[in-house]
């Protein structure tokens, strides 16, 4: 991460003229993140580094003068909270979609792989970011498990969190988000704060709602950022109170428009911009944190402080040292573009070197391997033929997820019963709903009813369910359940589609049963192809695999189920199917 | 440093209301340094942290309720950058000076302790820092000695800076003033800049008149601050290099004015005020950092900016968690005032405990220990009547200080000879300037003319000369000289007037022969009285002790004198006292 003792001699050299320097960009207009204004200068590169950017370097001596004739120079893109695992991709796959679009640097919190497969998981995703053209620092969860009402593939406590935090390129404690914990003094929770702080690295925020005297109580533990405000009233108030203030625009959750006014200049370093979540079609179509930039300057942010948001800082927030900004000294990440506003860059380099042009990476695949903690992580527990079967009862609760969001609702309802079980029936929209615990645990299997997906046959399936990460499916059919969890079984994770017994589309997700081992449009074709296969089983809204891996999310109301069955979140208990 | 589990369990409970906090300002204006605003609001207290700040908390329980009526809350302010020995005091006194003042931190280079007494030196600093209603950390100094041309107390080598750099309240390495050995990629230098970051610590610059092309190479190093710009060009371009600017306004060097216009919102985080230097009479007349923020003020900047560039600011620069502002989960730092452009606090409060009030500490005196480290420094060489000799010559170099700041000047004259030596000669203003090894450590005795003081007899010394801190005496009888060094012998340090070998007037400075153990306003009145023995001596420049500590400071042109002798700064070596 520091550069070496000889890199630093080299960057001195070059900046006095005792050597030449490797690259010169000629008359650059550079979005400079510290003064705000564009300068118009010249840059020269010492390999990794940027000597320095001056117009007295316009005679000086480098491998290679590219004279720039005006195109702007900016720096390189950091996202300052993600989750890799939303993309369903790799890392060097996640680079290989958003390096081109301008971005060299994120902060990544590997909550999913940390709840699969724990520190070891953790480690496998530090190991798959290395050396890429994306710089990936990660966040350690800081929730895993999310809660006692699940079981997941690992648990990571205060002892794990501490080791974990001594790498280097481990910047702080992610997202603390059990915030009613926060708020009752948890010392368990409190601990984690501390931990961060001894580091000298960062704990992280996540507080959707607070405001008021909660928010403050949150803040009294010493997490001082945020990237949950969704309305311009909370986020002022966050940064009023000291929150280093994220804005989010991602694929479930989009608070730009509402924040927009809040990038201010007047703000300095106190506003950062954040992706939070991007599915694999929005990564495509709309791109990484270079999407909120291009949305915030076309809804009227000044660009340049736009651009510091997404690149300064962001590095001063987490502290890392000679990043986000193109200046003497600093990590030579920068892309070339001739229009801030459109922000497409022509050509991006890294470390000084040109590692994507015209859209595409270059340099050809990063390799990786999977290490045993993430591969064969599907392991289901024993099926009888009484698995998935449901007593009759006089009522019962159903899910129903609310569109548009991640809420859910509780809805009590009659069951359809025939030989003397409760049963799926289409006639009514309800469907069966199955958490599979798949992390050979000795778990469980948790039953429930569903209704407004609108399928009328089959089942889908997938292993993607945050935040256990168990297996998940919804379905008419018990057979075609136990072929689509048993199909999974034998992928090692993905997502399914099942009718009749034969599998209609699939997209293996081997990589902890969360990421795929192919290039991100392939993903996203083998998701496409899900689509119209759920929809053949009569699924009708959109993105049916996104709302069932959240069915399973135990910490958001109202009623979810984890492989311990169900579970009234605002409760925070486990519930009987049947009622009264 | 941190504060402790409970500490955090207390303030969310108080927040949360589930306790009383300790106490409750009500109806307070906050100057809001995250938002730039006036906040009126009202402040919770849990001990030494702030609960919370909100208007929620009205009716919030607390041992003691304070009714501010509308009076200002402004967060305690820092000084990024100082010798507390300037002051000539014990880190106790000076917390007295300035807390009362509104300053509850600052990051202090013990620089001239380190050239004493090394790194026991500087663990003394740390020691005598301790629980001081003034929060202290240190810069582990960087350029210890400064220059080979010279025998300093000590030595800090790499290894001893990596060693202090681990003290948690240890900020960084101190201005990195070699700036010639940067600008040669000298390896030692640039490996104490890797150190700072190797333990997520700061490097901090020291770059005077540098810009363009040598500013850049200065920067490629990877130091990224400065507080030695004095003209507004400079300032601005090392701002947009991506330079941390600190605006300085000591008692030697004084930029504010020219740089003020630099103190604008728009630049957020980047820019932060500090004194490096205050004299004792400017500490009591003027303050410390509080004095920058009322002059800045009244030169126009923004209040609550300027505010934020003297607390904030400094506190994110140098990563000094929950400080520099008032918000949930800082520690309590702050003072009361009535108008922010006069900033004088009726009250001062550090870690939530009122610290000072109307310009007075309360809680007495804060007792510290003197180790061995800093006591009985001064043991001077065997004195022979030749010692002082100076052979006569045809011609001779004379130093010649520069009236208004701490540039010399070479004079080349025709010495007055008597019984084949060279002499003083009161009646061509030319004076003995000797400069005594002091630290024991077996150097020499160097001997030269200066011009320029108008002495007229006696002599005056003083174990304060920059950087090494040998023992300087200017005079026109050298037996007054061997007077006045023994007596600081005997005194283990100090300043001193002697005249027909009696001691006119002394300041006893046995903390290293740099710091009394006196209250400040004792040793003001113990210079007034020194300057007026040398006004009696026939001395006749402002300051003449300060000017004096400069002669052997053999960093800055042009002529200097060391224990070793005659320095020419500009070639960087000794030269002959005789010239041809």
């Amino acid at each position: 991460m520091l550069p070496k003792l000889t890199e630093l001699q080299f960057a001195v050299d070059v900046a006095m003229g005792r050597k030449p320097g490797t690259l010169l960009l000629k008359n650059a207009r550079l979005a400079n993140v510290f003064s705000l204004e564009i300068q118009e200068t010249h840059i020269l590169l010492a390999g990794s580094l940027v000597a320095g950017v001056s117009k007295d370097f316009a005679q000086a001596q480098a491998d290679e003068v590219l004279d720039l004739n005006g195109h702007y120079v900016v720096p390189g893109l950091i996202d300052g909270h993600l989750h890799i695992e939303s993309s369903m991709v790799a890392p060097a796959e996640y680079a290989s979609a958003v390096v081109p679009r301008g971005v060299t640097g994120c902060v990544a919190d590997p909550h999913e792989i940390g709840n699969v497969s724990g520190v070891p998981g953790i480690e496998w995703m530090l190991q798959a970011s290395e050396n890429l053209p994306l710089e990936v620092w990660l966040a350690v969860p800081s929730s895993v498990p999310s809660t006692p009402l699940e079981t997941s593939g690992a648990e990571l406590n205060l002892r794990s969190i501490e080791r974990v935090l001594q790498h280097p390129r481990v910047a702080g404690v992610a997202e603390l988000m059990s915030f009613p914990a926060i708020l009752a003094a948890d010392p368990t929770e409190l601990s984690k704060v501390l931990l961060a702080e001894e580091a000298r690295k960062l704990p992280e925020g996540h507080a959707p709602t607070l405001m008021g005297r909660t928010l403050q109580a949150y803040l009294a533990s010493g997490i001082n950022s945020d990237h949950e405000s969704t309305v311009l009233q909370e986020g002022r108030e966050k940064l009023e109170s000291g929150c280093y203030l994220m804005i989010r625009e991602g694929s479930v959750t989009r608070d730009l428009e509402a924040l927009v006014s809040l990038l201010q200049p007047r703000f300095g370093d106190r506003v950062g911009l954040v992706t939070d979540d991007r599915l694999p079609h929005d990564l495509l179509e709309e791109g990484g944190v270079d999407f909120l930039v291009r949305k915030a300057i076309a809804l009227g942010a000044d660009p340049i402080y736009t651009i510091r948001a997404a690149s300064l800082n962001t590095a001063l927030h987490y502290r890392l040292n000679r990043r986000g900004a193109v200046a003497a000294g600093y990590q030579a990440d920068f892309s070339i573009m001739d229009d801030l506003a459109k922000f497409k860059p022509s050509a991006v380099y890294q470390r000084g070197k040109k590692v994507a042009e015209f859209a595409q990476v270059l340099g050809g695949l990063h390799g990786y391997t999977l290490s045993d903690a993430v591969r064969d992580t599907v392991r289901l527990p024993e099926l009888s033929p009484e698995s998935l079967q449901i007593a009759a009862s006089e009522q019962a609760r159903a899910i129903r997820p609310v569109p548009g969001g991640v809420l859910t609702q509780e809805v009590l309802i009659k069951p359809t019963v025939q030989d003397g079980q409760a049963v799926a029936d289409p006639s009514r929209d309800l469907a069966k709903l199955v958490c599979f615990e798949r992390h050979g645990r000795k778990g469980g299997i948790g039953v429930g009813l569903v209704t407004g997906f609108g399928i009328r046959a089959g089942a889908m399936a997938g292993t993607v369910a945050h935040d256990h990460h168990n297996l998940l499916a919804v379905g008419i059919s018990d057979s075609d359940i136990v072929v689509a969890a048993k199909r999974l079984e034998q992928l090692g994770g993905g997502l399914v589609a099942v009718k009749d017994g034969q599998v209609l589309a699939e997209l293996p997700l081997p990589i902890a049963g969360l990421l795929s081992d192919q290039p991100l449009h392939r993903v996203r074709e083998m998701l496409d192809a899900l689509h119209r296969a759920s929809s053949s089983l009569g699924v009708n809204i959109p993105d049916p695999y996104m709302v069932l891996s959240f069915l399973g999310l135990a910490v958001i109301p109202e009623l979810r189920l984890t492989d311990k069955g169900l579970v009234d979140v605002r409760k925070g208990e486990l519930v009987p199917l049947a009622v009264g």
